[in-house]
């Protein structure tokens, strides 16, 4: 007779659960190598000083943005109700798009509904099966899962080095070549060489792809961007990223550049055609925080200014602390537990701070992560120093 | 000697924008190919009929949804400042995991910026090298790129056929299997057969990952969703995505399932973790939605039911729609030119409508779009129905 589970051969004898059993296995290990991340929920009147978010100009909650996204909103819609190119483009995309090219000097821009889908959309869309892509080793996760998704031949170039650059562009076989980086890198807050690296590029007929999330608004005169700073704006060879969720305190990306580059990427990207458009309040949000800043540019001075000033004291006070190229800080700890701690005894103080451990360290060191924001006070200043400096723990100071 | 230009033997004799020209190239094959595609900019105020976009409950504009989104700006801000797992947490993105998970019958839920990026998590995260994918031949874009993303193989099984995932899960080699599908294809608006394909998943141990984008305020009791529809809500093997810029009127995506599932994309989905959070309007407009349809559940029921009435009376006018599954009616058009023509005569007639062709269908089969809106009215429909079979091109009837 047969068995009573014959007609069935491929049923697996564990409950369907069973399934993701492995999920909690990797829960286990991360949770014994001290990398459990949890998510903590914040209120709108939290009395915490916020040095751990990307709010380099301190626009996310200025009455003037937080208006213009509530009119975009009342306006427009909640959403934008369509991918870009059938019903998702609003009159204030277009002006927002118009105003940002500007302002950074290139050809034109293309808004997207994040900074991610920014990247994804300009390494895919600028690469063939025959291209090239030399990307920096410290790049941000969306420029790496760009390279993963482009069908492009990918090489990993030593951190900010236009020697090796150069180096790996001399040796390709491909037809074209992409020289991809980071501005400013978003754990360390250093600079990239872009004038060098644009040499490096133009020297073997490559294109130039910049991520200027950390630098618009703080980088270049009046905060118009790295490309701006480095002399690359309006290029025809160079091509950049942003996002409009740090500086212009809003939600979105774009990609800026040559005009024939923004017509290939609307007509070919991906994560352009088959998502829906930015939402009109962070459309109308952006383009508040873009007009801000271009009236008053000298807010772009004031988050490197805040930058140097605090990690000067907090060199002062015996702590390891980045030279910031930007308005990010960067503060070494000893190790991943003593970061951890440090971040949360600061927290209790008052005090948000990033904390970078690996595996997100490229580099395998732990820091604190401090964000300038441009709108900090010298009384917050140097409240914030004090608080790091004073929990610092043993191992801190430099030696 | 030397040659003049022999110091710099790797310079390119073109100038630097000729790293560019490719571009130029692609444009004109897409013209020759009649595939140009532009931005069209609507106004505030655009009279036209929008049949076009996916506001399928036309909540989008809905004075609650708008005003929801309005307040959550002024109350927390233009942007979320930073990644959820640092700064990017708002009291109103848990708010909104939990009603969108309780609605759903998801045991948790997870909000990411875009239903784009949520798709490329759910398909990074929950698979590894030892995974088999299999994923419906007609799926999203963004589900194939988070297969391309994902390090997994990655098995394209022919257009819902439960038989043939079974075939496919029974010769596998790998240790892990998902098996992924639309639960409403965007283009014909067909759904899938879900309760087949789990039970071809559970036959082989295989979880099943089902992007509800088009399913979510239209299927199941009171817009629940396609999973609800087909008995598996709360299965403990089965992962949604939905999107909250269709239905919900806003921007943003989201997974749902079970809580092991959720815990794990926290933890380690790239798009997850180095995406700044959904902007507050976002979520404020999508969460004021999601109460809207739990108070009126009756908007599920009117989209489908203007889906079937648009079908019908456009089939009664000889015209070849669709049976329609959810809410989007699919009308087949003669071929590429022809749609692109009628689409733009209904538009001048004031009636905005989808246009599929190649290569953006992935049956080869041009037609045009319709979003059944619930919030439509029978006049409209009326309106809708004539202005489309007066300007139906030679051919696009029925035999
Ligand atoms: C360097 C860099 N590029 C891109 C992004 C992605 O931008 P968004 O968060 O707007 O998607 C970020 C941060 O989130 C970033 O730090
Ligand atoms: C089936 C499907 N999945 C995912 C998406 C992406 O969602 P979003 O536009 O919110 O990024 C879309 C549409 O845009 C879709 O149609």
């Amino acid at each position: 007779m047969a068995h009573p589970l014959a007609s069935e051969p491929h049923r697996t004898a564990v409950a369907p659960g069973g399934v993701f059993d492995w999920l909690d296995e990797a829960a286990l290990l991360r949770a014994d190598a001290g990398l459990t991340r949890t998510l903590r929920s914040r209120e709108a009147e939290d009395p915490v000083l916020d040095l751990a978010g990307n709010d380099y100009l301190g626009l996310t909650r200025h009455p003037v943005v937080t208006r213009a996204a509530a009119d975009a909103a009342l306006r427009w819609g909640g959403g934008s109700t369509g991918s870009r190119l059938v019903t998702g483009t609003t009159a204030l995309h277009t002006e927002l798009e118009e105003e940002l090219a500007e302002f950074c000097g290139a050809e034109a821009a293309l808004v997207f509904s994040s900074g991610y889908t920014a990247n994804l959309a300009a390494l895919t869309a600028l690469t063939d099966p025959d291209t090239l892509i030399v990307s920096d080793a410290y790049n941000h996760a969306s420029l790496i899962d760009g390279c993963r998704l482009a069908r492009a031949d990918v090489h990993r170039s030593p951190h900010s080095d236009p020697e090796a650059v150069r180096e790996i562009l001399g040796g390709r076989t491909q037809r074209r070549a992409l020289v991809v980086s980071d501005s400013v890198f978003s754990v360390d807050g250093d600079a990239a060489p872009l004038a060098a690296l644009s040499d490096a590029a133009r020297a073997h007929g490559a294109a130039l792809l910049v991520d200027d999330a950390h630098g618009l608004g703080v980088l270049g005169p009046g905060g118009t961007g790295a490309l701006a700073a480095a002399g690359l704006a309006g290029q025809p060879d160079t091509v950049a990223t942003v996002t409009l969720s740090k500086s212009l305190g809003s939600q979105g990306g774009a990609v800026l550049g040559p005009r024939r580059v923004i017509r290939h990427l609307t007509e070919t990207a991906r994560t352009f055609i088959f998502d829906t458009g930015l939402a009109p309040a962070a459309a109308g949000a952006a383009l508040a925080a873009l007009r801000l800043l271009r009236a008053e540019p000298h807010r772009a001075d004031r988050a490197r200014e805040v930058a140097r000033s605090l990690a000067a004291r907090l060199t002062a006070a015996g702590l390891q602390a980045c030279e910031p190229d930007a308005a990010v800080v960067s503060v070494r700890a000893p190790g991943p537990e003593a970061a951890v701690a440090w971040a949360a005894d600061c927290r209790r103080a008052g005090l948000a701070v990033g904390c970078f451990r690996p595996p997100s360290v490229p580099d395998g060191v732990s820091r604190l992560r401090l964000t300038a924001r441009g709108d900090l006070t010298d009384d917050q200043i140097t409240d914030a120093v004090r608080i790091i400096a004073e929990l610092a723990p043993a191992g801190a100071r430099s030696r």
